[in-house]
């Protein structure tokens, strides 16, 4: 993860993570669990958001949750302390230098990680290295250009653009998610299962239009208008018009639609 | 239906719908069921590519199945007597003139219709209409805006682009599955329940590559090169490096995302 984080480490964003994975967390993580006694890397864990998750739904399994970031790390930490999780162990490391033996994890866990990286497909098969033959990797990721919306409005497609080559100027990927199953038979993977887990909101679901489509995606947009307009990507007049076009799909006849994706692969054993 | 319908009459498309039933037959219709006894109206049911389905996965239902087209009628008629089906009764119909009683159908369904209706909050009222208190109407109509690939491809999206315009010169609305909610409570319907039903395609699934990507989607793209280029809304050259890299999502590397939308909602019952 030696790249730069697009959405910034502020107090916003933190609370913009957890808006996600509390809105979220069945659609994406509702068929993740791991057997007692297994042992997990997860990567890129961040302030916790899904590590929380992830520790009650499998409590008999030992987490090992891993980030660059060393105030993240200690974030989470106050995170799964406070929801007196005792399986998982966290520490600062960097997926491309990372601190394990090899094959000495069951299983590995990669959520929103991916489209940060500019080698994925080097991230990728070091994970594969830390895995044990027969064991099994799991991998979320998003894809911006998956949204639309109604009413439809070219302005919110122009920012939403923005945020895309603001990512991938930064080295990343913002449309990562539809790309999952090339990258993963790419970097060796076997039996590459992937899943659509599309967020479809309307106004007969108030609770995804507030903590989705208003507090997570449009936010998420709301959060680079500095870095676009610096850069000039945009006039400020057109990123502020597409904004509100964002909000507008909350009214009571609006409709927002985006998709997540999920892979499951496995490291296959020896012959 | 008194509208232009963009795709042709023609035996090609014939096979386009049948390919595409035969694929996402279970996407779209497992889980729409009629209890024995019931009355269900069936609009547009062109050549019958839905009625077979549907009549086979409720055969204590009585269907009625209208078109306005008197050649789809009569294929629809000969396939519904090659299935061996005896609850179908098949006749020419205008949804906007309809040859029936106020109240007189249980159900109603309709499938790939309201895009080609220049007015389809009107033809749901219409229906309404015809549905006794207590039914319930299910609509499934597609969105081509929400399509997305990879390796992306702006001739490709353009050429997209091309038949979203085609369709709305005709009346129609391509972009219609994203406006099914707002849409069906406009129409008065209570209890609107919308639920996306993508399709996800990549080379572990062969089946859907050659059945949708392939012989659906981009069939049908294929198949408005005359107008589109006589319309001059593109280049020829462009409209078909469009299809070539829609094309070129079907291979090893390749993926290909589409989604339907199915919506089912009551008319409540008097008080």
């Amino acid at each position: 993860m030696s790249e730069a984080y697009v959405h910034g480490y502020h107090q916003r964003e933190n609370e913009r993570l957890q808006d996600q994975a509390g809105t979220l967390v069945d659609l994406l993580h509702a068929d993740t669990a791991y057997p007692g006694g297994s042992t997990v890397l997860e990567v890129g864990c961040g302030v916790g958001a899904q590590t929380v998750t992830l520790a009650q739904r499998s409590p008999g399994a030992r987490f090992t949750s891993v980030d660059l970031s060393a105030d993240s790390i200690a974030e989470a930490r106050r995170r799964v302390d406070l929801a007196g999780l005792a399986n998982v162990e966290l520490r600062q490391a960097d997926v491309f230098a990372p601190p394990f033996d090899a094959e000495s994890f069951d299983h590995v866990f990669v959520c929103f990680v991916l489209e940060h990286l500019s080698r994925p497909v080097a991230a990728l098969a070091i994970l594969k290295g830390l895995l044990r033959p027969g064991g099994t990797i799991t991998v979320i990721e998003g894809d911006h250009g998956s949204t639309y919306f109604h009413p439809d409005s070219p302005a919110a497609h122009a920012a939403i653009r923005c945020l895309v080559e603001v990512q991938r100027e930064a080295g990343g990927n913002a449309l990562i998610g539809r790309q999952l199953y090339p990258l993963m038979v790419e970097a060796g993977f076997d039996a590459v299962a992937v899943s659509p887990r599309m967020v479809y909101v309307d106004s007969s679901r108030p609770d995804l239009v507030d903590g989705f489509t208003r507090k997570t995606f449009t936010a998420m947009v709301e959060g680079i208008r500095g870095s676009a307009t610096t850069a000039a990507l945009i006039e400020p007049e057109r990123f502020d018009a597409g904004v509100r076009a964002l909000h507008r799909t909350t009214e009571a006849d609006g409709v927002f639609c985006y998709t997540f994706f999920k892979a499951v692969a496995e490291k296959t054993r020896r012959a």
